[in-house]
């Protein structure tokens, strides 16, 4: 008989996306001074690398409006606050504002489904590949992964091929892309699909290094980013309070909480190096100043010490 | 390097235990009538084990005061509706009242931890054995699954060595009990816990049919309960909506929804012969009747063809 064997990660990299994936769709604009105190909240608790921000046009997206003055204040002070910061960039632009910050990293975003680039980006896939290069060959010092949306479904278009997404990190290695990240954009996949599309990936690419991002929609974000672990990926975007979702993707729910992904990740023994009873501190400061009411599991208790009162932890 | 291999089960029994766990902790009392027609909704889905009340003392849990109506209605109307029906026990007394309705099959619950079973049964582990020891003389003809509450965790004294989950087997076993149920009370394992008991169950006594019941606290319900399927188990109760928590098991949220589990099952390719469609009927109708704010994510969508419109099933 067949025997289930499942290789766990000793460690995973927690890719905070609260600031820029988090807030980016809510209705009422998060002041600069709010977004600032929550990065530094989220890097005290011990987030070692963070999106912040996302250099797209004000009018798509007013929430982020204020990205140079985000992303400056991070670029000066991550250092002392001890995190990568991050940026998303849907084109040259985008990135050559993110640059001028002093960033030295972006995600570029792609959707493996044209209708999903057209209605986020407004481009066709090949001019987004092309808008890629452009900024490969503006910005050289710029480390640039590839963002790929609605790896795992489309709003608009249901399913995805996997061979889409093989062509799309095809095109994303032949520009000299070295690392990408799978995201669920609306929270539809399943665990079987998540493992069939990064096997399939892993097998075709073996040296690309691989990310997940993941929504939680259907209530599989946990299992999702477990099948991905199983498979050795080890950098997982999350957002604070479980917070987020694509505008140009109706229907998606919120983002992998990351209060109870870390927590689940530390009773499993695998080291995130994020202090959950500080962290639930960032989600408290979410709660009062930015959305009282969270979709995550942690965000039901007042302190972490409330929540895990009945365990031995 | 070592690879994960992952062997999923073609098909999954859903237990549904919505009409008893789910409603045992409510503050109102939900009329008879209103859990009669509860069940004849989720047999009308396709539910085709159902724990439909619990034979407790009515001081204890004010909510099944109707175990005997439930249960015979059940009973009289299993064969038409297409399910077989269940009930939990607590004592001799309980069972004998179950018997009395018709019922040939119970759950009768021991704690795993003596605290809890304190606070729960109001008896030690082992009057509860001398209990279920009494059970089997005086109704030889009634099937006793053994039900192990706080297998994963106690509210009182925390974690649970697995070698008393073991000796509380041996126990049952010999009393000719030949299956078990290990239960997340309070919804604290985590997925490595869950591989590792359950591993450990199956090891020392292969022959024992193993379900599980998983709350979903820490929102790794579903990951729990792959895990699970991941080694052979195919029963696994959940209840409609998210409902439930044990009234004495202070802090425990809801169990593993049955139609957030059920769509990702069916959505990984796996049978449960629950219609997603007709058991959205079911969540509208605990919503309406029952309680309008449930914790599953498809109790957020109006109908199953809103939720899942954005994908291609």
């Amino acid at each position: 008989m067949e025997e289930t064997k499942i290789v766990w990660p000793a460690e995973v990299e927690i890719v905070e996306v609260g600031p820029r994936d988090g807030l980016q769709n809510l209705p009422d604009y998060v002041p600069a001074e709010t977004k600032i105190e929550l990065i530094k909240r989220l890097a005290g608790a011990g987030t070692k690398i963070m999106e912040v921000t996302s250099f797209v046009h004000p009018k798509a997206v007013p929430q982020m409006a204020d990205a140079v003055k985000v992303a400056e204040f991070a670029v000066q002070n991550a250092d002392q606050l001890g995190f990568k910061p991050l940026a998303l960039v849907p084109n040259l632009k985008g990135a050559q504002t993110a640059y001028a910050t002093g960033l030295r990293e972006v995600n570029y975003v792609i959707s493996v489904s044209a209708a999903h680039n057209k209605a986020n980006i407004n481009r066709t896939i090949e001019a987004s590949l092309e808008e890629l290069e452009n900024i490969i060959v503006a910005l050289p010092e710029l480390k640039i992964n590839l963002s790929m949306a609605t790896a795992f479904g489309c709003p608009f278009t249901g399913e995805v091929p996997t061979e889409d997404i093989l062509r799309l990190t095809q095109s994303a290695i032949d520009r000299g892309v070295t690392t990408i990240t799978l995201a669920d954009t609306i929270g539809v996949a399943n665990p079987v699909q998540t493992l069939g599309v990064i096997r399939a990936v892993q097998q075709a690419y073996p040296d690309i290094s691989i990310g997940i991002h993941i929504h939680d929609t259907h209530g599989a974000g946990l299992a999702n980013t477990l099948m991905a672990m199983s498979l050795g990926i080890t950098r997982v975007e999350s957002a604070v309070g479980g917070l987020g979702g694509c505008p140009f993707a109706p229907g998606a729910a919120g983002n992998m909480a990351t209060e109870d992904l870390n927590n689940v990740l530390l009773r499993m023994g695998i080291r995130t190096g994020i202090d959950p009873v500080r962290y639930q501190e960032s989600v408290s400061f979410v709660q009062e100043h930015i959305q009282a009411s969270l979709l995550s599991h942690l965000s039901r208790a007042r302190s972490y010490q409330e929540f895990s009162f009945y365990t031995n932890s």
